[in-house]
């Protein structure tokens, strides 16, 4: 399959279409393609949502020219007729049995779920299905712009990388990439807001339950685990096993992975800040925080900021690296369109917000 | 002091000044700025806050190119200079002093705070202070662009309306002026998230003073009370006098207005809903929301939007209107900026969130 | 059926059965049993939760000494037998046809539902079902203790009542009764947390879309309308009607019910407070705050407190009164308990926290 | 000076101090101790709040029959002739020059800050100022119950442990003793809600900058990681290099640890399990829960228990070693009075709640 696709001097809109229209990831992706000046929404699709108008399903978006949309059934040839791109923001493990056929229908996609960032053998183990389609998982490029930029561009398939993966493999792969951690094992201790969870309402998400709640969770076989050790392979040549504890906590936006590495000799503090500020120079989303300086999930909220910091234990032979992200924006939506903007040759941050809502 | 302005074939940006940079609704003014097509930020004032750059008040704002501004002392030959139109988010009590000669030098001036939005006799009663400049007080034109739009588009110096007032006045005045309910008085119940009370820290804002909290305060002398009374006279006829009991929840953003006027004889549910259908058709902003379906003010969030809902109950002679908004946008710097384009020519939602940001 | 319980002269532990065990109302009365010297769990029954362990169902529980006791289905025989006094805490419709058999079986009970708290003709209309049982239905007694402790004492049967209902009518009877306000339509504005919504999960009170929530529900409609009604009827004679407007806030525990009530001509804030410390004075769960000062649900979490207070506004002709209190205890198993003290003949407050869980 | 007391044989109440009784701390204690059988409050001490009732200090305090009582200024002599024990819920630094005058007049002391916890030498280094009293800080017991309650029972002076400390030493010692973790440096990733604080108001501690906030701080100097150190030291007789990186979220209490250890060689889930199980048999407050099992810090609130979890991951030769308490009851208040019982040869758990306020 070859990628014909060329915007650099695009006219007008490309349109879209957004699978999953009616989660908080479909709802963040219409969000922010509202205030995109290249894209424009052409499909909304769904599945048990099929039927309702955006204003139902989002009454948040309900002032929006596209309210009146429905949400339809999706039908890849119907959707690869509506949209030169498509952004699939459906559940794990509904997306590897639906973009193939789109995607080989010609279309450009970002698939938003775990669907096609793994290597095949290890759906069985990590997300418990068997890959319907390794042929175009092959294809698939791991979307983490900062890092791969030149083969997302090219790709035509993207796989978005998942938020707490986002924000480890941005802080640590520099890192590693310079020498001033040790490719040992590293630990990363993740606190995430409610939103990760979906829109699924269960017990243990309600407002009730879930009020100065503080929980470990689904560790250490988290699937955002091999997905963390490939990014960092990937980007840095080091195979390093990664213990990932995830933990919830009463916020619905933000994530704050907090990473443990055994740190090189010689490495300080001020040497770890420096690469990671030298990692991102220019580029637009990424903030690295001053050692001492306050790093805080809630100001990334609603933007596709990534705030990253670094700090040197020498007592304990630790270097710990930091990044907190919107985990629907950076860690999702955001970043898809980033993503889209590099495959149309859009300056990355095209559309995309730079400032928090806050407070 | 006439005014020579006329920006409807507007070249480039206009620059704008923003006093009380620092605050909370001077970020947000500083936010949604960012996105606007047609004003650009010339000149950021604040008070204890000077000398910080913009990035340090505010680090959600950190990628803003503007981000390095320095705050500045705010003198207001400075200001007038390098800003046509000023909006000044100082809190209650300094604007009164200041605004007065900027607007003579020349400037087009939008207070948020309460300084310019009642009658002079009123100040001493309700903010406790005699009104300095009660010549230049009678210039304001009360900032409600749903109501009060032709005047604002040629007024100097607009007093934006306060978050409760702006909920209730659009809720009430078209029921009001159509004879749905009596002219009689009328009961505002309030709730509001805790963004209202500002970034000045006291105890009893504190995030484990107010987790769980629900609280009357500042009843019935709420200063918002009379503002609400003058803007219905305003926009109706009718001298009514309200009581205003407002409450704290534990939200940040958000305020609901939910207020209990006489029913009319022969007013209905369907009848009071059809009036605000009717009263903003084609208003951007405005959504009326049928009775039995659900108002939240968590959906207005970031965004310009007011939820409006009326029902009819027969059994008590009482029509209920409800109100919703996020109080830091449409009830603050949003309506400031939709003020600002009536002020400028421009369409009155130019640049203003549509959407909010959910969940 | 004859009463011949007479505790006053108790030896030991009054067994007590607790239905609904699973459910957020059932945790919070056997938490507050295992406090109280006088009463102990003899049952615990259910219906979805058969078979789980009292530490599986509640594990903030799993320290306590009945942790391993098992849920059992509800059988009416076998509660009697196990237990001389019933606490129902089912869901509405579900005590009406289950506690008849067990009264008639010799036990007393408490039903902390609405199933026997109106008469029979408003079940269809305002809970949507026939009563199945109007004979037993005409025993209950409405268990507000601070005003019917009399008849309480007496009951075989007791209508515990709503969260809303008895911060509304402790506040505004004392104030009808001595015709400090008009017996004229009261409007009643409540504010509640999400536990008031039960244990079961659904969409709208998710932590993620209930943060920064606030929302009016279920208006002119709910079911505790009529409660109010002839609660206030009951304890001062006047029938007035009633409009009942709830709001969902973003807190946990917690109702505040702010009342509008038609001044007297003369009434002053001063008789207003002078009437409520009056009525209430040594009963030990009621604190009149004065005007002016800080009335807060969240002080009252996890204690049997109401807080009241009231304001007079001639400008307007209202009198406010404002309740508040932690929902699951006073206006849920905090009341019954204590009606459970006054039908045993202890003192009222036997076992019952006075003190708030605060910050 | 020698510990006279011996209350095995008590007859009536033991009156104690609470100093620092205006404080978050200081109100918890109180509440605590109006549950306890064999404790009364005497004396209660401050320092801003002096001349204050309990009842204007805490208001949620009010119906208790203490409520009037005056809080006064805090006279060494007049303490010990008021209390036989005093508990000090001063602020860091406070104590150190006060307790030492209060215990050589007598009376023993339980010291809530961390005054009396580390070496002499340390102050300058963790806490920023010089021991004032070295010989009295060589006299204090370190309080935690569960591992030192020996010499707690005969101690005059003990140094009650940090939250932080309390769920780490707990959760890590038995391991480390066991020899099932390697005797290598500790991350401990700590995770708090915003009452650790205290009462005092900033603005970083505001509701409206704190909901959403996930927050890493004052890393890797935070003031308990010494008294980890020294803790375990004394405990297992390894010394242990530890790494502590607290994070704030947006809870009122609520404290997870969440600690990172070498794993030995042939260590199991199974086995660190059964260690901790083994270690705390009989021991009323602490909960094992078992490996993929929820731990919730919420289930703790206004409870005095101890949730620990350990997972083997020999991908990583990882032991994850998890605790969960409610910081100001099982690390603070209540474990306070946890070693004042043992103090006075009560059972450990006299007084104290099992069960958690939840939801």
């Amino acid at each position: 399959m070859q990628n014909p696709h060329n915007y650099a001097s695009m006219e007008g809109f490309v349109r879209v279409a957004v699978l999953g229209a009616s989660g908080f990831t479909g709802g963040e992706l219409i969000r922010l393609l509202h205030g995109h000046p290249g894209l424009e929404v052409g499909y909304l699709g769904g599945a048990g949502s099929v039927g309702q108008t955006l204003a139902e399903a989002h009454p948040h978006l309900a002032q929006l020219p596209e309210a009146g949309e429905p949400i339809q059934a999706m039908e890849p040839t119907a959707i690869a007729a509506s949209a030169e791109l498509v952004f699939s923001a459906l559940p794990n493990g509904s997306s590897a049995g639906l973009l193939p056929a789109i995607v080989e229908g010609g279309a450009r996609a970002i698939d938003l779920a775990g669907d096609f960032r793994l290597p095949a053998e290890d759906y069985p183990i990590w997300y418990g299905f068997e890959h319907p389609a390794p042929s175009v998982l092959d294809l698939a490029v791991y979307g983490l712009p900062e890092l791969f930029g030149k083969e997302i561009a090219d790709a035509q398939l993207v796989a978005n990388p998942g938020c707490y993966a986002t924000a480890t493999i941005l802080g640590c792969a520099p890192i590693l990439a310079a020498g001033l951690a040790e490719p040992g094992p590293i630990r990363v201790d993740g606190k995430t807001g409610m939103s990760g969870a979906g829109r699924v309402a269960t017990e243990t998400t309600s407002f009730a339950s879930t009020e100065d709640a503080i929980r470990p969770y689904r560790f250490p076989a988290h699937q955002h685990t091999p997905e963390m050790e490939r990014g960092i392979a990937r980007a840095t040549g080091h195979e390093v096993p990664v213990l990932f504890v995830p933990h919830l906590v009463p916020a619905v936006r933000g994530v704050v992975t907090t990473c443990y590495l055994s740190l090189a000799s010689g490495t300080t503090t001020e040497s770890l800040t420096d690469c990671l500020v030298d990692a991102y120079l220019d580029r637009p989303f990424v903030r690295v925080v001053a050692a001492g300086a306050m790093v805080d999930a809630k100001r990334t909220r609603g933007s596709n900021v990534l705030e990253l910091q670094a700090v040197a234990d020498p007592r304990t032979r630790t270097a710990v690296v930091i990044g907190a992200i919107d985990n629907l924006v950076k860690g999702a939506a955001g970043q898809a369109i980033q993503n889209a903007n590099l495959m149309l040759g859009l300056p990355e941050a095209t559309g995309l917000p730079l400032a928090g809502v806050w407070p």
